[in-house]
């Protein structure tokens, strides 16, 4: 039995046992290992801070995927950019009304391996037919995107650092707004409030987004194993509320079974403790 | 530097670095220890588990004091069973209108070691004239209290474990019951629905205030130095239904500043996930 530590902020750590080191590599972009134990069954990281686990992934999946058809049932187009261990992925394709996905993963052998050792979020998602796969920058794919191209944009990125940092500029968030057709959906990894470095990624992401979407809100869930365990998604939208607008009846119409998200959590999740409302209202 | 480290659960450990250990002791009741770090401030620990820090108390004591009071803002008897650090006390007597609050800890080192080390929650609460301390069992201390005495009664424990053990049985929640007057509101510490060993707690003590009063309810919210960070509330009331008869301009009317709690966080606290939903719902 060892430890895999990650650091939480400067004075506090998170620990999980595991079994066995499954493999270690470097990939042109970033340091990825992955790991077996009990608890929390095969988990990886990339450049030592957690992804994804078998035992909490549910949580993250649902609330990147769900608010969204939640509000706008009629999405049909999605841009997944990052979400290389394919558990985003897995979740939109759920929805039989959904007729295109373009995933974007900077790094394949990220989702090559997921494919090996993680199959509860990468099985059968390159074999979808809807699927497009694309190992390429986020980025510079959204610049070259057409014009209203996407009825929603998934970024499901590490933090702002390494590869993840072009997904936290304001460039990127323009680029998502042309690329988004007049009911697009933006949702994006939005960082946490509670350490400090990540409540500044935070302030940061909301400034910029802010700048560009008519209508931004943020919206909290419990992700254990993701320092704090108090994570965000921005939810950036041409024409949408994702409050007023629900459509309760027509996503539950899905008939989709879901572990975490609910329309009551839908629209408890985008009601925000004081002190981060204040922090995202900053610099305004 | 050292480090206070606290299992989570049989697989993983959450670590605090701390620069002195300010007081450790054997009370009669249980093993305290205080420390001093940086982010966290002052802290601790009784039985080796977090109890209070300074930087993330002000979560706890907002979400279980708040809610019952922007549900009936007529409440003007309280009883603290537990809460020896003071800072549920604290919390209540910003409530003008609270015309009596009485405090049942059995541990009197706990609250005197509070006084000395954790100014911040204690200070003021044993000079505030509508307080009555007692430093006795809270079972033995309901059980000898008359009928309908009481408009919410606050149960700020530990786990159900040593001292807190009694806190979490059906003959205490009938008690409970019973001391409250035909308005009364019941809150509890009501553990996490995440590792299983605290789920396991959860599920038996809903299972057990469900058969005694007529509206009962969890609700959630994001307790970082708590296992998972994912931590719930017991609301049981004989009348009041917490979303519904939500008094929003009333509690705003109270003109309380808070960090945490607002009352659109209120509601939204109330929207669980599914499987914490499913939890909950077991073995009825």
């Amino acid at each position: 039995m060892t430890w895999y530590t990650e650091q939480w902020s400067n004075e506090c750590n998170f620990s999980i046992k595991y079994e066995k080191e499954l493999h270690s590599e470097k990939s042109p972009f970033q340091q990825i290992d992955f790991y077996q134990g009990k608890e929390f069954g095969t988990f990886f990281t990339l450049d030592r801070l957690m992804m994804v686990n078998e035992k909490d992934e549910f949580i993250y999946h649902d609330m990147i995927v769900h608010p969204a058809f939640a509000t706008n049932p009629n999405i049909k187009k999605v841009l997944i950019i990052g979400g290389g261990d394919g558990g985003t992925a897995r979740e939109v394709l759920r929805y039989p009304s959904v007729e295109e996905v373009v995933m974007v993963e900077i790094d394949e052998r990220v989702f090559r391996l997921c494919q090996e050792y993680l199959p509860v979020t990468a099985k059968g998602v390159e074999e979808d037919k809807r699927m497009e796969l694309r190992f390429e920058d986020g980025l510079a794919y959204v610049k070259n995107a057409p014009d209203a191209s996407f009825d929603l944009i998934l970024v499901d990125s590490t933090d702002p650092i390494s590869v993840g940092e072009g997904l936290f500029t304001t460039a990127f968030y323009q680029e998502c707004y042309r690329v988004l057709n007049k009911d697009g959906i933006l949702i994006n990894q939005h960082e946490s409030p509670y350490f400090a470095e990540y409540a500044e990624n935070m302030r940061k992401a909301r400034k910029k987004i802010k700048a560009i979407f008519p209508i931004t809100n943020v919206y909290q869930y419990h992700m254990p194993t993701y320092p704090s365990g108090h994570w965000l998604f921005g939810f950036a939208s041409k024409t949408f509320d994702p409050v007023k607008d629900i459509r309760v009846e027509d996503w539950k119409s899905f008939g989709l079974k879901t572990k975490y998200y609910n329309t009551d959590l839908h629209v408890g999740a985008f009601q925000l403790p004081s002190y981060v409302k204040e922090a995202l209202e900053t610099d305004e």
